[in-house]
């Protein structure tokens, strides 16, 4: 029998798909989705076969149409369907009869609006014939390494003044896996992530879960290699028991972050009438996210921000931080959070005060730098003073991981401060996360230069605290599992490559 | 005897001005400081007549240079002094010869850290000689009305590749004042109201408050027409008893919104190492603000954010909110955040669920939008579709205040959905904000065009509910306190002009 891995394979990287719906109007789903397969394929990005399906064309964007599946003569792994509810019974129909063995289902119309009688024969349907189905009512499937692209919605939109913008980008190719329930928050997570220049590897818009769900979908990308970290989003988890062994054995390689949705009674209501999503208590959806170390995010920002810290930094060994800075406000600010996080920010020891102290000595820092933790190098600090005292916490055995507050707005310090805890971060396997405050063009300089060296950086103290928070937990977790060894040897291989 | 605002004003509005410590050199904050004040008078920004103070120079950008503030022949109203701090003695003594009024001392090498004997010599002359002192070890005035500005951290770096980059910019004009404990939280406050567009009528930044603290800036600010709402960034409040008086009278005019850090034990520890601030209990903060109002931010995101609701919406008279979308999941998470924030969603009474049924008889909005509260027009969402949803909304008396989360992404809305929204909203005396999700084009022009139009916009669902939930609570204080109607009068004529 065909493992899981392989039939979710198609999905993602299919030798040929039909585009059933496929269409020249531009305006409809069938048209682009077509048309980014069609580009893809020009591209050479897209390497499978692709067949337009459509009784009414002769040809789609020079592709040869077929009037139905059951006529295109080459094998069709994956069908993907773009016609109204009521005729998908029949597409599956012929699907079955050509030897499909994976559909996406588009179309709207199911169980979300109460047509579950037409759901079921759906799903009777495939279950017979052996097809797996994503969806129905979903965005499908987006990976950035094979072209694979089903994303119906406009990447452009023309305004009123006649000017053409981005709508719906594709995010940058990187190791994040997006998989979520809701499509509308997938296509926002789309323009978040490609202007935020956070990479992905795969999205995938689950909608009704007819068939595959969420639990299926992470064991696949367990053994997906451009996967690092994944991203999940829903208002309700099915086979709890199932869902939770899955996640147990994943999260001992891959950290899963979850932004779970429907969590007061309020959200829980308006989650039964978006999806029919029972959402159930939020305390059992907690204890059971921990106990399998799955790490919940608070909201839509930590949910990518903490995403970001996994995919780019270790786990920390232990529960306490350092914060190294230059602005004693915004240091404070960290703290604050990391404690509300249950994170400890303690005194340094006397052995490293020890060590500031003669740099003071010495004039390498200020002598009125605080150093107890924060160690606060004030507005006279330089990218010397940032390198220096790094150094001294990161050589602290009781410190587990570092907060770098870099405000770039004092006087001396210059951008190479960045490049310097870099390199230094490198001779370390604790967790180093940083923060510049503001929106003008040397904040947006400092955090991007961050991020490119594997840096993750945020727009705010508390940002940064709660990504830390996310690696302190997460290592927590790998330790109680006996596993925090192994995943820092794969982390540490897949960063150097 | 003058009053307290007649003092102040010479801070903000001087007629005359001495910069003592201006210099040639333009990497000292001598010369930034003189050069702001300089460059502002050949604009015709600042009005008043400015003196550089420095024995060694004879002209300092064209203006000639005097020795000692006693050698001015015309009046002096403030002195600005950038020397180092063992010399501020003197420099005070001059000033009181002078009959000068008021000083601003940038300087620092005070109490901050631990030369109290200095910062009481300073104060005592001072208090002798009548002379108002902000600071020392602070960033002084920065008034977007009057060109005063004091801020020397420099507004542009040059970056080792030779690029010159915007490290501090000024804000725009507009009606948020900023009053700060942390000069290093200020300048990057700076930094992140510039890039958000967001505009400021004052920044001040306290330091070590020797003499003036926050209560007399605050009543200040009361009587400032330019500010509608006050952002206070604290470690400590000293003079609690007479703080709460204060903030008690001006929060029935204008909101004041405080970000109070060394929440924690660790937070307060690291605080008292920063600015020798003893933090105090939290809870005790907590219920003194609830108590006269003041409306505490959790974060520093949640400090601008709500800035900007108070600044832009009227309170809401009650705390049932309604929630328009296209978007059902991140509908969700703002309903989830509302209720988190102690704020209703409750289900729409069975008169306006009876108007969106009509509106779906006629086909005006989908049979399948879903209507309890949120209102979910579904990924077939309109312009027209959000005008006419959200006029019933408004037009629900239950419904004290709307959250439209539209997002732009879903194929057939347009852009003139923020026009119609914004013009809708006028008709009524309730608060609306909106959230749009994305970092790409379309994103950021639907939200810099709901700010444009008053309506405050965010990035993320739990954003928008905690703007609302500012809008909200505020709106309950104003009701307690018997001063809603004033505020919301006053509110409604300022926004007009």
């Amino acid at each position: 029998m065909e493992s899981l891995v392989e039939q979710m394979h198609r999905f993602f990287d299919p030798k040929s798909v039909a585009v059933v719906g496929a269409s020249r109007k531009i305006t409809k789903a069938g048209h682009v989705i077509f048309k980014n397969f069609a580009d893809n394929k020009r591209r050479g990005i897209f390497r499978g076969e692709l067949y337009p399906v459509n009784p009414h064309e002769e040809f789609i964007l020079a592709f040869r149409c077929y009037p139905s599946i059951t006529e295109i003569i080459g094998e069709v792994e994956l069908v993907i369907i773009v016609v109204p509810a009521k005729v998908v019974p029949q597409i599956m129909r012929e699907a079955a009869v050509k030897g499909v063995k994976a559909a996406v289902i588009i179309s709207a119309g199911f169980s979300e609006i109460g047509n579950h009688k037409l759901e079921e024969q759906v799903t009777t349907i495939a279950k017979e014939a052996g097809i797996r189905v994503l969806g129905p009512n979903c965005l499908g499937v987006y990976d950035s390494h094979t072209g694979v692209d089903m994303l119906f919605l406009p990447e452009t939109k023309v305004l009123t003044t006649g000017d053409e913008v981005v709508a719906t980008p594709r995010p940058m190719a990187g190791h994040m896996a997006v998989v979520t329930q809701s499509g509308a928050f997938g296509a926002s997570a789309l323009d978040y992530l490609a202007g935020k220049q956070l990479g992905v590897s795969k999205f995938v818009s689950f909608g009704n879960k007819s068939d595959i769900d969420e639990s299926e979908m992470l064991s696949y990308l367990l053994h997906d290699e451009k996967t690092w970290v994944i991203l999940m989003y829903a208002e309700s988890v099915e086979a709890g028991r199932e869902f939770m062994e899955v996640a147990r054995e994943i999260t001992k390689k891959k950290p899963i972050v979850a932004l779970k949705v429907g969590k007061t009674n309020a959200g829980a209501r308006a989650a039964l009438s978006h999806t029919g999503a029972i959402a159930g208590s939020d305390s059992i959806y907690n204890a059971a996210f921990t106990q399998v170390g799955v790490v919940r995010a608070g909201d839509m920002e930590e949910f990518f921000d903490t995403g970001k810290a996994l995919a780019l930094q270790p786990p920390a060994v232990g529960n306490n931080i350092a914060v190294v800075t230059d602005a004693g406000g915004p240091a404070i600010m960290a703290v604050d959070e990391c404690e509300l996080k249950g994170i400890k920010v303690k005194e340094f020891s006397a052995e490293t005060v020890q060590k500031f102290e003669e740099l003071k000595r010495d004039g390498t820092i200020p002598s009125f730098a605080t150093n107890l933790n924060p160690l606060d190098l004030t507005g006279s600090a330089t990218s010397e003073m940032f390198e220096q005292g790094t150094r001294i916490v990161l050589d602290d055995p009781e410190v587990h991981g570092v907060i770098v507050i870099g405000l770039h707005h004092v006087p001396a310090l210059e951008e190479d401060f960045v490049d310097r805890i870099a390199d230094l971060s490198k001779s370390y396997s604790k967790p180093v996360v940083a923060c510049d405050i503001g929106e003008t063009e040397m904040a947006l300089y400092i955090r991007s230069r961050f991020d490119k060296f594997g840096i993750p950086a945020y727009t705010t103290p508390e940002d940064a605290a709660r990504a830390m928070a996310a690696l302190v937990n997460y290592g927590l977790h790998l330790k109680r599992s006996g596993s925090f060894e192994q995943y820092l040897e794969s982390f540490q291989k897949r960063v150097k490559t």
